[in-house]
């Protein structure tokens, strides 16, 4: 069970191409396409006639053309063309859904009632139209419903654990870091704060810190995605809870979309800033950031297994669980709905 | 669920070495082998001691013997010894299946009653002992139910999009082709005839054309085995409509045996004939066909993924579709009886 | 169905080194450990936490580390530690069982009721600490249910057409040896005489016979391992039944430990002497053992994919079968009880 009505992430610009793209998304079969027009479409992965999958089939200036049989589909489902025929069946057209590219961004709209319209406009996000900042994303695919890399990332407790080698760092200065917890709406926020901490490598390898630290890491959770903003400033330079505060910062955004009740993709974006006597970092910091999202999925999967291995088994909170159980709850409520 | 009291083919010839075969056809274990004194069988794969595959056994003389305790069964199925036994007990039997070989095919008689006998002779195919002909023929394995290959063969329209690389060529021309179905007893045929088209690539590489042909696909459905004459010959210069015509054929022998209900073994010869002046180029034609159906294969088998993702939804019927259909009620029809 | 309150092999000494070893052992998913003070472990592998397995985390002095969150648990499955909390909550435990290691074997107590303590002491297995003998060891796994291998290992009669090239030998000297079947308890014993026998290439390989010999094998079944004791000597010079004799020993342990209902454990030694004038020969005698197990598993797991495609179909019963159906009647007794 999913909230509906609502965006989620579907892809990012730079994966239409010149072939159709196919994607599970909520348990729907999508084929996500641009046409030679320029349109991004979104439609059901089934031809009407044989139920080839249309992502098997090739983009046109109008649509995408069946691989079997040749049927023409345009953007909003209806068929184009009937090859060696010349009615076209009033019954032959295929499920679109409504797909609104913003910021490098494919959102699509998912509805309760089929057909159903958007009541609001895709979220916008600033970062990727910011000089400041360079960005590169990639899409990742877990063998665990997505709800499980909702409680990772709002818990970065397990940095000192799971990610020693890139962004983690002392395990005890992550567990005793100072700890917010905000909810508004269907918003969470998780706060922390480590000031005078030693820089972990990722940092060392971006930014000439001079020796410790003030370090913070703030995740937003929204239902279609977590921005997390994270970074830091030479100890005592900066006030680290000002918004406008300087340093060095990752600003990351994480789409968990479900493809099925127990799959889902991760489709992230790194971005960074480079400091002015240094080259850009980008590259460095989202390779780094890949490497710890691989670290992420051995341990969420394999969480998975163990979860589906021991049905009904009972878990202990502890003090990190807060963000994440709020975060849940929001879910649940919206998936009620 | 599949017509029974039917020859279905359960192999070539060629395949019974000194080894054991083991198939599945129509959800039934079968193994088959050549004894030393040179008959063809077909027994349940499973020794009635241990149940180990007798495929996992080897071929003697007089039968087929056990790989774990050695117990030795007869072409009928009877248990000839039981090592370091005397007596071999009255249960000690496996069930056979009639097998007739027949033109380099093993055909196997599929009984509705455990035990019941053919009430026919299992079908001629002239086509391998006709000395104007080479053929080769390979067996193909399918992730697939039977009947979206019966669709596909009596369907050629698909070739202008799917094999556009070997048989296909224009698109428009396959789409537009004169095309006539008829329907006599347990038997469908397909007639299409494409005047004054190009020559395709792989006509091109076995037959010294002169330019445009008069091209011809005769598709003949059987519930067992379908017959595909295909071939062109230069334009105007023979009565494509003929069966006696001349130059260029292609005749395919395709023997669609499900294996399970939702899989199926394709088992086909592709015959030539050759111009007097060019060198043999069956194994060109053949090759090239092999090619063909593995394209064939990519498209069924999404074809099939995607309809078991999508239970009940609706196909529409175009033009195409008279042929398969006709032919999937003959199967609906003796599936029935 | 299992007999419980029993003793079952878990693993051996020697696979407790520096990382935690999962194994899932009668459907309970189990990680053994030694601590950094020595100690050998087994818990339920599984955080209490977050569920994630705790053979994805870290050993230390007192016990297991999580990977995840950092908890730590000690043998006893108490959590010694939540890092960033000094209280630890009451729930925060996980599962242990009694395991004790004696002559290099890890043996577990499998309780009826979840806690309950062993009755009585895990089985002593005197050859592992015997000087004449040498021994090595390995864990294979069976995609097979733990019944099939005690089948096999009760009726040695298969050896003359699994294992021609290591054991096997002469087939109709296998299938007619002198056999004798006792049962005191829940024990069964399958004792075969071969006197006269060739030596099988094994044999050859690792003993100086000077022609044929007279051969033993003893097998002895115990709900929760086999000893087979095998060997041979000169023809005439030993008497063979005699449990004192002299020659060649090859001495197996052969704990067949379920793994799920479906699939096993097979957990071994192959203990054997040399002869005073040649060098250890235990390393050829290990290899090809472990060659014989690999032809086992081949045929075990054909036999049980075709038990399984061929559901209720019956199975006759031959003179080697005395012996297992002994053995399986135990198995039911006692896991009924």
């Amino acid at each position: 069970m999913f909230p509906l009505d609502q965006w989620y992430v579907a892809g990012f610009s730079w994966e239409l191409k010149d072939r159709p793209v196919a994607r599970t998304l909520l348990n729907r079969n999508v084929v996500m396409f641009r046409t030679g027009e320029g349109v991004a479409a979104a439609l059901e992965d089934r031809c009407c006639h044989k139920s080839l999958p249309l992502s098997c089939g090739t983009v046109e200036r109008r649509g995408v053309r069946c691989g079997y049989h040749g049927l023409l589909f345009a953007p909003d489902g209806a068929c184009l063309e009937v090859p060696g025929q010349e009615r076209i069946p009033t019954k032959a057209k295929v499920k679109s859904y409504v797909l609104s590219e913003k910021d490098s961004i494919l959102w699509i709209w998912m509805p309760r009632e089929e057909g159903g319209q958007p009541t609001h406009e895709a979220p916008d996000y600033w970062v990727h139209r910011d000089p400041r900042y360079t960005f590169k994303g990639d899409v990742f695919h877990y063998d665990a419903p997505y709800q499980l890399i909702h409680d990772n990332l709002l818990d970065l407790s397990h940095l000192g654990y799971v990610h020693l080698k890139t962004i983690g760092g002392n395990a005890a200065v992550h567990m005793n870091a100072e700890l917010k917890v905000e909810a508004s709406g269907d918003q969470v926020r998780v706060l922390r704060y480590m000031p005078e901490s030693a820089p972990p490598p990722t940092y060392l390898d971006a930014w000439p810190f001079k020796g410790k630290i003030d370090r913070w890491q703030e995740v937003e959770f929204n239902v279609s995605h977590l921005n997390i903003w994270t970074g830091g400033a030479d100890a005592g330079t900066e006030d680290m809870r000002d918004p406008q505060r300087g340093g060095f910062h990752m600003r990351g955004f994480h789409a968990i979309t479900p493809e099925t009740d127990t799959t889902a993709h991760y489709m992230w974006t790194m971005a960074s800033n480079s400091h002015p006597e240094r080259p850009d970092v980008s590259g460095v910091v989202f390779d780094q950031t890949a490497l710890t999202f691989e670290e992420d999925k051995v341990v969420i999967e394999a969480q998975y297994r163990n979860i589906l291995r021991h049905p009904g088994a009972p878990q202990v909170d502890i003090h990190v669980d807060v963000g994440p159980n709020r975060a849940r709850r929001v879910i649940e409520r919206l998936a009620r709905a």
